[in-house]
């Protein structure tokens, strides 16, 4: 078990220690904290639960430093601060450099120095894999794909041929990049595949969900930039362009052809239809559909709450006669007009 | 082929047999049953299918035991019974213990009496696997998970690390448990990965779908109850706990730290935001966005009903007008007020 | 590289060559084509585009043909050329025939002439392999699966014990066929899973996308026609009969026993419930979610589109009261009708 002080963590990560010192021995959230563990406040108005917290020693905003009871650390960014402290009590298991005996690799594979291949991973002719990069069990790597430096793929994942993975990319388990997108032309009621040429390109510091799909461009590249973050179960289309720092919560689908952004925060289950352009900054809400094109950084939103279910009943057979009750709404403003007139009322 | 008589189910699993005994040599639905087949009837309402089904018996439920034309077994839940007669013709495949010589098993593994380990499975350094458990072909099992007795896990199944599942689980092909919790924190547009040290957590009897995703905990764990079943590309993200016997169907997103209740039944494609407190005995229709936390035992729903293309974009329209339709509602209302009054009319 | 005359590529596949003859090396997007390269217009519309294209020749439509600035080749169906000549220039990479010795065959696996099974396949028994059919790596065929000739299986697909494929389908990575449907009968407030004997068939010409799950049948076989394309991430839940040459985009849900008919397109994230029948020649928008039986030929649509997070706060208010609103605007014409009744006033 690792043990730091705060001054310790202070002097590594930065920040301002108060009140104090003392011994740690790891993290917690504020509710189960114990006298060994240091927590953290994101913002002021998390106060109310600090209080109550048994933690012994608490990362705050500087907002929060009058108001500091034990031994703090005061950042301007108390959850990547607490992002690193828990970084430094759980380090990530060391690189163990060599192939596994039952891997198969193309003689024309090429494994940089310090990687680390696990059992039954496949790597096709050609295929370059960076200086201490890890691959789990069962990885599946298709001839002339790229892995950039210190990468880590979980286990099973597969990548298509040619595609490229930055350096310090995450690919969790089941992801699949450069599946064929997909593309189908109809003739006489029948559909003839579409070949699909292009690539997956992904950034540097990308991290890559759990069983998420990103397709090959058809003619051009999906491209997928720098520090792209998407997590489980998402799709993204052929050719998409998604910019740097973007992030995509679970279930969200993107369809063919459309760019984001850089910066842009999409929610979960969230779909944006194809062959769109979306500005930088934007964010979406969970669950919302976007149809058309946005330029302008904000929030947008198109969801439909929960009622109980017999209320929902009554409401949603308007839906389906919004335009009539429109129009009802405007026959009744005519009327009203004529019967002011008549009557000399003036409303 | 399994040969059983009326009165043999009746004597194995309970019920009445009435109206004389037969030999069965399997079960089908009531359209395509033959007359060496059983079938069943749900409840009252399916009666009019049964009169025409060829089945040579029925499984009754009491209110209709009246209305038995053949031999028929008389049970207080006929759907559960169909799924045990439909078990006793077509038994699970025995397990065959041994460890196929293709496993790659780390020496400080334990694997129970009675397994079946299959081929390219790979086993992490101190995992616990129960007795007469199965792990089918090229499962990646992490440090340190531990798995109860008897449990079934399908071919390309993945947990991380630490994972733990409960007694007779039965985990599909695809499915990943123990994958990072989608944890980042925004530093100057960039995001730095937030550590997920907490783990996932499986009670006993639960079922999990094809490629469906569980994440490991932040700081505490993900726990999934006993006896919840989780269809399809369902995706649980960090820190939800799940109450005992809930189920969902195909589709369905929970967000991060969202609990919900025992009981609970959630329709295909539902996604509930994070944070919530869902309760017990909440039934969530498919397709259904849960936006707010639900107490009160009922069913919940969101859905807009599809229409013909050229009625929605006339209906569409105003969706985005709902306010200003109010608006002119509530002047309407003050006018005709106005009106009723200067005319003294008392409507 | 391959280089083929425009006179070559119409005499390989139909069309008429006008405007003279040049060499090319390839295939690219209107807007990134090359000298050396051919690109298309797939209708009238994309007009302007071409005029400004540097592409050395184009696939244009009849209707086109006229306007012809340069070497092209005129088609009925300018897509579907396109797609072969691309293919000319990109063929498939050849099967390359053989079992990778680290694959695991049950003794009682047939495997055709000319096959290609790779890495860390493992093949039950009693599974039969049509001729020239490829198995990428780390796929997973159960006992008795039948897959037809010149099938494409990429790398890491499960297919659960009796699965039948039929010739030409393509797999993609990850897609898992065969596992149990979501069949569970309540009792006392807990499950008793509902055995799963029927079986997934599916027919020629398919194509299956990454990571997409199609479960078995409860009792009798979950099927899906000849020529039937699913992107990916579909689910495709138990007894579900999807008819020949019909389409889904991906993250696509339909529900259990739902049998949709022939040419149906179904946009990205569409969900449709189960038992329903859905007619041929159906098309459903992305996003939109069917809840009742669809026979008439034409689009179907639910979706509400984005609005600024603000506009949405006003207006989704009032999706909760439409009934509401309806009891007033018809109070309204009630009390207008008084009113007319009353001053004299018909308007």
């Amino acid at each position: 078990m690792t043990t730091l002080t705060l001054t310790e963590i202070a002097s590594q990560l930065g920040g301002l220690a108060v009140r104090g010192d003392l011994a740690l021995q790891g993290v917690a959230a504020l509710d189960t904290a114990t006298p060994e563990q240091i927590s953290f406040v994101a913002s002021a108005k998390h106060d109310s639960r600090a209080k109550t917290s048994r933690a012994g020693a608490l990362v705050l905003p500087s907002a929060l430093a009058e108001q500091a009871d034990r031994p703090c650390l005061i950042t301007d960014n108390p959850l990547a601060t607490f992002a690193r402290i828990t970084a430094l009590f759980h380090p990530e298991a060391a690189v163990q450099p060599g192939i596994h005996p039952s891997a198969v690799i193309d003689a024309t594979a090429q494994i940089g120095p310090g990687c680390e291949i696990g059992p039954f991973v496949h790597l096709g002719a050609g295929a370059v894999i960076g200086a201490n990069s890890r691959l789990g069990a069962a990885c599946v790597i298709g001839t002339g794909c790229e892995i950039g430096a210190n990468a880590l793929l979980h286990p099973r994942v597969t990548l298509y041929p040619q595609t490229r993975i930055g350096a310090r990319c995450i690919l969790h388990s089941g992801c699949v990049l450069g599946s064929d997108g997909f593309g189908n032309a109809l003739e006489n009621g029948r559909w003839t595949k579409i070949p699909q040429i292009g690539r997956v390109i992904v950034g540097d510091d990308c991290e890559i969900g759990a069983n998420t799909c990103i397709d090959r461009g058809a003619l051009a590249d999906t491209v997928i930039g720098r520090g792209v973050k998407l997590d489980n179960l998402v799709h993204i289309a052929h050719n998409c362009q998604i910019g740097d720092d973007t992030a995509m919560a679970a279930c969200v689908g993107i369809a063919g052809s459309t760019k984001i952004g850089q910066r842009c925060q999409i929610g979960g289950a969230a779909m944006i239809i194809g062959h769109l352009e979306i500005g930088d900054d934007i964010l979406i809400s969970a669950g919302t559909f976007i149809g058309k094109p946005l330029s302008k950084p904000g929030t947008y939103t198109s969801v439909m709450l929960q009622q109980a279910h017999a209320d929902w009943v009554k409401n949603a057979a308007h839906l389906r006669h919004l335009h009539t009750m429109h129009e009802r709404i405007k026959m009744l403003e005519k009327q009203i007009s004529v019967l002011n007139t008549e009557t000399g009322t003036s409303s």
